[in-house]
């Protein structure tokens, strides 16, 4: 089959490789449909996740068709539709029975195009399955399940249920990329008084705007001023940081009220200065996270609903093949205004099948 | 009367001052039968709080009788024995009105001994004394009743509940201070599986043990190794940090497992380093807080059942015009080996007064 492979920073090639195949009694190999990219992959492609072995097949999101199960899968079959989650999970250890899927010990956690091949590739292997894969409601296109692989997901319970948002709140959401985005939008669900959006980019808070921010700033418009104004001079209930930078991580800080909390999403690869001698008396609670996915099939209900706008997400559509021409426009997106990259087949959004009991 | 008076970095006096009156309808005057030495009253002396004035009477913690009340005063009368809180509260604001009284903008949170006069006195105006000073039971001693004033509260609320410590946690608490010790007295409530105490000095981890811990280890012996090796490597469920310093800081976030808790109990003068490119992916949650000494009247009622060890903590006594004295002593506690430094009477240990209903 052909498959994206990391060859070291820098390089990567869309090239042949060898077909996955059932390894052990609880895989899955599903054919990959829909598959995106995510802004992970191009720190993975840059070198800055050195565990990513040269020689892996990328990718951790897709929307796809189970063609072989291990002896011991028991909640999905050949032929079913599936999301195939950035997250498994063994379902065995003290992480995984608590629900902290993303920490699981027994093998799983993020490990798709990380420790074990990808799916931006024509098949993936697809370890413990049962709690790996979900199966799609039908009326959900595949462009749009895809972002519920990880993006939605990761919003959702590293910002938003971190978070705490409450009805009322005032949310602030430094970076309005995907992921910022997915958090704007699924903050919504829990009513807050009204969402801040800030970004460097004026095309991106657009798009916040479009999907439920009700004010925005640049980062050079003073945005703890803007939050300020806004909520006599306390700061914001809940701070979100969706960018992965310490001065962004830093800003968050400085934007938060006293008893509000700071939700870390983004991936930082430095360290930044936590100001102590401001937030001890703060009563301000900071939290990091990777994405436990327990929420997906959840967040894969209201979108077959209509009531989270995942396809808003997507900008820029490719088949399957020009996989080397999609990192290059997502890797670009400052000049190309990409959000969600998504390659695979058009075909798949009109595939009706019958939903699944639940 | 005479009161300790603040005049400037490194200089302080017991010296005579106007006696203090009621000058609003919801103050008390309140006669200081008993009163302690914290911390924070020596970073003060030391002008790490700039916004204590030359003239103030310090200190924040006491216990007393009622000697004049406002005419807006209903809970307590002239002669009530009480304690007053190191934090004072309007009950009006948005802050008060979720109990987060540490966070008053109606002119309370911590004032006494910061922006109004102290306790370190013969008598102290309480501002708010309907919700700033508590009814004591007969039953508990002058010089254990003092210490649920700010520390058992502190230790309470910013460390085990802000921590959310549980049934079956290792804890590890950096710092074997009053306010570490408190940590683990309080924390005990929670029936953690064991605590771990950390400290420079092998006469606090002896006091650590005798509150309750169940290891201890100095800050040279890799306290990260044995909390590694009592935890199968994953590290503490919630860390404490009862310093104030950085590196101590630093090391809890370094000794906590994936998914755990940091508690920040310390008052900081200095930023720390916050490692997000190690904690980003860990689900870790850091907290900072004031006390909002919401927790007074069941601690007090704890105590005054036996049911927590305040007394132990306190090392020297003096006769409260030995103030002086007391300040040398508490501020040299490495060479003293001081942990709580009461001062007062204790003809007062002995009264017993009528319990009130609470």
């Amino acid at each position: 089959m052909k498959a994206l492979v990391f060859h070291g920073p820098g390089q990567t090639s869309w090239q042949d490789v060898p077909d996955p195949s059932v390894k052990d009694a609880s895989d899955a190999v599903v054919r990959v449909d829909t598959v995106t990219l995510c802004g992970t992959d191009l720190h993975i492609v840059k070198g800055d996740v050195p565990e990513v072995a040269p020689g892996r097949v990328l990718g951790h999101e897709a929307v796809g068709t189970v063609v072989e199960t291990g002896a011991d899968v028991r909640s999905v079959r050949p032929g079913d539709r599936v999301l195939v989650s950035c997250i498994s999970a063994c379902g065995r250890c003290r992480f995984c029975r608590e629900a902290r899927y993303g920490q699981c010990r027994g093998g799983g956690g993020w490990v798709l195009g990380h420790l074990v091949d990808g799916t931006q590739a024509e098949y993936v292997r697809v370890p413990f399955a049962d709690l790996s894969v979900h199966p799609l409601p039908g009326t959900l296109a595949d462009h749009e399940a895809v972002l519920f692989a990880d993006i939605f997901p990761t919003a959702y319970e590293v910002g938003v249920l971190s978070g705490g948002v409450r009805p009322g709140d005032t949310v602030a959401v430094v970076g309005a990329g995907p992921i910022g985005l997915a958090a704007i939008a699924t903050a919504r669900l829990y009513s807050p008084f009204r969402i801040i959006a800030v970004d460097l980019a004026a095309s991106r808070l657009e798009a916040a705007r479009r999907l439920g921010a009700d004010a925005t700033a640049t980062a050079r418009e003073e945005p703890e001023r803007l939050v300020a104004d806004l909520t006599d001079g306390l700061g914001a209930d809940v701070v979100m940081e969706a960018v992965g930078l310490p001065e962004a991580f830093e800003l968050c800080t400085r934007m938060v009220r006293p008893g509000g909390r700071v939700a870390n999403i983004g991936v930082h690869g430095k360290p930044a200065v936590l100001h102590l001698e401001d937030l001890w008396i703060k009563d301000v609670t900071l939290t990091t996270g990777l994405v436990d996915t327990y929420s997906t099939p959840m967040l894969l209900r209201m979108a077959a609903a209509g009531r989270l706008p995942g396809a808003a997400l997507v900008t820029h559509r490719f088949e399957l093949d020009r996989m080397e021409e999609a990192y290059d426009v997502f890797s670009r997106a400052g000049d190309t205004g990409a959000l969600k990259v998504v390659l695979g087949g058009p075909q798949h959004d009109t595939v009706a099948l019958p939903p699944r009991e639940q």
